[in-house]
């Protein structure tokens, strides 16, 4: 990451609109999935989606900082370390309540990434 | 932020290492109330408190990102929303479920914040 700010600058134009055009798409994404979450009740309604959307993309960009292959902590675990903060700050507790609890929605995300 | 990364490398090693210390101290004081809030039974004992800092710290830095005065979002807006994300990413249900769940949890934020 620091790598990445230190070379982007460096990028044509053209190029650089293209890096910054994907992780565009990646956020608008993410906001599209929170918003749908939100139309059907399973994510809290008084959340803003887009501040929501740049907290999580802040949030997974920071591995850039601190990843290194063979580290303490592998993709696996950060994967859904990660996954269970981020849903679980956003979904409303009836959902929640509905699905199982948190431990039923860890092992449907664990699921998920296996 | 990007100034930041920009203008940091320009600075002594002394002046660097004030800095990032103060990071660093931040870090651990976060760290100590996961671990804190993991022994008394509030946070989710599965969770890796340093990994889970390392993901807050990251939430938190990329305002400096986004962040500008008189934009959409107000300190006091995001700063709400986000100990929503981070703290409900964090507690266990049964120590929510005792307290008056999500939405007591989410008052008591606010007042502290105001």
């Amino acid at each position: 990451h620091s790598v990445f700010f230190k070379e982007f600058r460096s990028l044509s134009d053209d190029r650089k609109e293209i890096i910054q055009g994907t992780g565009h798409a990646y956020s608008l994404f993410l906001q599209s999935i929170i918003d749908e979450g939100q139309k059907i009740g399973q994510i809290d309604q008084n959340l803003d989606s887009k501040l929501a959307t740049a907290g999580i993309v802040g949030m997974l960009n920071s591995m850039s900082f601190w990843y290194h292959d063979g580290g303490s902590w592998g993709p696996e675990s950060i994967g859904s370390q990660f996954a269970e903060q981020v849903v679980l700050g956003l979904v409303k507790e009836e959902y929640l309540a509905t699905t199982g609890g948190r431990k039923a929605l860890l092992e449907a995300i664990h699921e998920e990434l296996t």
